[in-house]
């Protein structure tokens, strides 16, 4: 395994034993922060609302007069957005709309034997929370994301919470992206004690069922701790991350482009090249240079880059493999065979395939959700969709032959696992039906 | 509110403010037992294999000469258990296995707007540990219900974990039923060490990636536990419950057997019975009695029949209602207009409709899955099913046409989140796209 470190660090032809090392997620240990986490949420399950005020004050530094925004300031975000604006999240909005409805289906009864029918009905989760972080930018996108599919699943009572800025203010944006899809109830809290308050309720937030969004540590490991008691969760986020396969198709613009885009996200980010074209690294490296040049976030990006793994694999064939062993949250293949490489994929988030597929579509307007699975979380789940704001309740119905035919093997079943109540269940009808035919 | 206290605690058309306090379920508090078994998977972390020996001579009170059961036992298990048996365990599978496989089908791709292709792929969750209680009676239908759907789905690694007994053996319906669905890896190794050794691995159990399935408070403390890290788990599991709706229409009988069936679970199980007939109670009541006589667990069902509730509302239009406040594990739907009182249930884990439906059947052999969602939880998700095993990749391809209809929305929403990057990665592939054409 030769190493080289520019920019980024080069790793060429390395050795299957040594995947693991290079593919290494930096470790998270949480249980300190869970303890300070856990006692902030007994605060607010406490002190509520007023609670909230002052966690607000202490942790967003300003004190605001309410916690719910008013449905005038809500209705009249479009009068603060761009035309332009307004237009874009409108067509992502059709697109992720048109992703996201076609998951979900009734489906019509099985018999699985003679007399049983079987079957499921998807209903919604009547109540879910809605987590949009703050922090130096609106993230009114991850509305669109949490919000859309919570809308087409019919969920009873969406809530969103979102820290307040500096005046106390929510951006116009996420107001208004709240007010399309019909979002009445927008509360100013933020971080691990909005969790709390969701999770809780107090006197002007209502508990929900299911929580959604992502956030920084302090709000996942909130998200984590609630959802050992009743509430759910939506999935474990840690920093995002991109893996990208590149040939000698491959424009060095384009990858370079996708590197840093990623890499903007915050100096965690994780990003992993796997090449097969020893030459296309050195291309990258000048072109990341140039474009870093003229990047507002070029610190964060440096920052991340400088961590980040650039791979290069001759052997084509080992390329899937190395690529289900991370099970990155994003994966960009562009390589003349995009396709056949694109089959093979067994482990990411969301794939996005050749070369005019960047990330940014699926973050904000081709349809796709982007909210992942994080952390090698990609190799249980893909990304969020309809049917996590659903559940699924299984029904059955048994007629009297049904019954004759399957009780037996019921009883037998039951027996043997020594619950002679079950049994009886079934010998007490089976009487009854015998009793009637008498 | 009139409450009565025979067996059963019973409540005559309590007022829907009182709703909460009725339906409320015992307060579990894990935090100390969080603490007691975050050591103890740590022990197994850093011992492996000679730990868990050293866990289960200490938890099990026998000494296993090794962890791994052999292929010739699981394969000779079929000599040990009965002819009826193997039937019975036939057609159980037969029906779950019909039941569960109309789940997963694959998406085509959908032109979210012109040139842009999206569409899922779903794939098997790779690695899955299946965790088989131990205890009195061998749960060997807890095989065949987490075993079929991971089968189906087409885990490539499929692990069992279960508590050797005194002997240090497994019981023969455990092995047979493993071998029928050709899991080869069975491990005697129980409670919260084995969670830990299929999230962590050890020399000789291998770690997966998703474990599944029952167990006592130490396990399902232990499955949270290391769900907080890289692993994932089904779903939080506490005792058991039942809910049934009788009308007059109801043989008091059956409603017996079915309380009784639950209570037998455990002195903990949770048994609710809504009434529309004030008269019904005491029927019931007498038949209890009776049956209860002959149980050979009278002991553990009496105790939860001590904790269990019966509430009669006349108004029947608050049924549904009430029933979905309690989010019940379990609903046994025995009235006259039972298809119509389904239609409103919104949460609940397994619905049996009409009078020859006892939740038995389900728990073993109609083809719906017997692990279902408690404490509440059915408010949030269902029962286990294939898509539990399965993770669904989301793609995306877009053409040069494509990116340059919707080139624009992306960039338009990435600046606005001050992503200058995201729009970058777009900005360079339109500016060789136009390149081109000028």
């Amino acid at each position: 395994m030769i190493i080289l470190n520019r920019t980024m660090n080069i790793f060429i032809n390395p050795d299957r034993k040594n995947w693991k090392e290079i593919l290494a997620r930096p470790e998270i240990n949480n249980a300190d922060l869970r303890m300070q986490v856990a006692s902030l949420l007994n605060e607010v399950r406490s002190g509520g609302d007023r609670k909230l005020i002052e966690l607000t004050e202490r942790f967003d530094g300003v004190k605001i007069p309410g916690i719910q925004i008013s449905g005038e300031d809500i209705n009249s975000s479009i009068n603060f957005i761009s035309p332009e604006l307004i237009k874009s999240i409108g067509i992502a909005r059709h697109n992720i709309e048109k992703y996201h409805a076609v998951n979900g289906k009734a489906d019509s009864p099985i018999e699985t034997s003679a007399g049983v029918s079987c079957w499921s009905r998807t209903l919604p989760v009547e109540k879910v929370g809605l987590y949009i972080p703050g922090g130096t930018a609106p993230l009114f996108s991850t509305v669109l994301m949490l919000g859309i599919p919570a809308r087409i699943a019919g969920c009873n009572e969406i809530i969103l919470c979102t820290p307040p800025g500096p005046d106390g203010s929510i951006h116009p944006s996420i107001l208004y992206c709240a007010h399309i899809l019909g979002i009445e109830k927008v509360f100013r809290v933020g971080g691990a004690q909005a969790i709390a308050a969701m999770a809780f309720g107090t006197e002007t937030i209502p508990a929900v069922d299911k929580i959604f969004g992502p956030g920084n540590r302090f709000v996942m490991v909130a998200k984590q701790l609630v959802s050992l008691e009743n509430v759910a969760i939506d999935m474990p986020a840690g920093p995002s991350e991109v893996a990208v396969i590149a040939d000698d198709t491959a424009d060095p613009a384009f990858v370079a482009a996708d590197l840093i885009a990623q890499a903007e996200h915050g100096p965690d980010s994780q990003v992993l090249l796997v090449s097969t074209d020893p030459g296309l690294a050195e291309k990258i490296e000048v072109e990341i240079d140039l474009q870093l040049s003229v990047l507002p976030r070029r610190e964060i990006a440096e920052k991340a880059l400088n961590n980040s793994r650039m791979v290069v694999m001759e052997k084509r064939a080992d390329i899937p493999d190395i690529i289900n062993s991370y099970a990155p949250e994003h994966l960009i293949i562009m390589c003349r065979d995009y396709a056949g490489i694109g089959n093979q994929i067994k482990s990411a988030g969301s794939v996005f395939m050749g070369h005019f597929t960047p990330e940014s579509a699926g973050d904000y307007a081709s349809g796709t959700n982007h909210t992942l699975p994080t952390g090698g979380y990609a190799s249980v789940r893909g990304g969020l969709e309809l049917r996590d704001f659903q559940k699924r309740i299984s029904f059955q119905e048994i007629s009297q032959e049904g019954l004759q035919n399957l009780g037996p093997t019921i009883m037998c079943m039951a027996k043997e696992e020594k619950l002679s109540g079950h049994s009886f269940a079934v010998e007490v009808r089976l009487n009854k039906i015998s009793g009637k035919q008498a």
